[in-house]
């Protein structure tokens, strides 16, 4: 991908425990966003979910996502992440959201209440800009 | 509007001089999203903008836009305000640029050099939530 070498200069970014802004597709087609954990491994970026959310109902029907993450340092720094979910896997265990939660120093001192409902939304990015 | 209350608990995050991450659609229908900056006026929410950029061009092709703004202080706590662009008004002398840049302790010295390109996107809530 072009974009790639994007993450020369802007790939700390996805490496450090911010907030990334998760822009899906509402069933209407209208934009919902919110800041969600994520972590950028192996070339993907995975997020938790649970299946009762309409995050979840948003990207099971249309899979196309993009993430807007900012440098708290120097807020005008940016980067923009557009992708799609390419995989809904199962997290019974809440393995995954528990992962994510020692990324982000939170200790929840066992898996979730919902760990049952909990999924990783799988994203492969497609293109990145930003500033 | 019923979620309208939802800015008794949240709508100081409107007043500050944040970042709203807002996605908009692309002509083809994906979303895009970036951080920008913002003001919450007489019930609506205006942006500035060029009209060379992608979001320009989002916006005119489809208004319906959502904007998440999260509290530096405390992260998980948020506001989604989903509406739709009402007007788009030519800003030919920056001044509502400036208004901004003011209001986010920004000096460019006088009005941006994109001046003559200056558009403000206005920006009617249909519906606030977030946690």
């Amino acid at each position: 991908m072009k974009s790639a070498k994007f993450l020369d200069s802007h790939g700390d970014l996805l490496e450090a425990p911010l907030f990334a802004h998760v822009a899906t597709l509402r069933p209407d087609d209208t934009p919902q966003v919110n800041p969600m954990w994520f972590v950028w491994r192996d070339g993907v970026i995975r997020l938790t979910c649970t299946t009762d959310r309409q995050k979840h109902q948003n990207v099971v029907h249309d899979p196309r996502v993009s993430l807007s993450v900012n440098d708290p340092e120097s807020p005008y720094r940016y980067i923009e992440v557009r992708g799609r979910v390419v995989a809904i896997e199962p997290d019974p265990d809440g393995t995954f959201f528990t992962q994510l939660a020692d990324r982000y120093g939170m200790d929840f001192g066992g898996p979730p209440e919902d760990k049952a409902r909990r999924v990783v939304l799988v994203v492969r990015p497609e293109a990145f800009s930003g500033q």
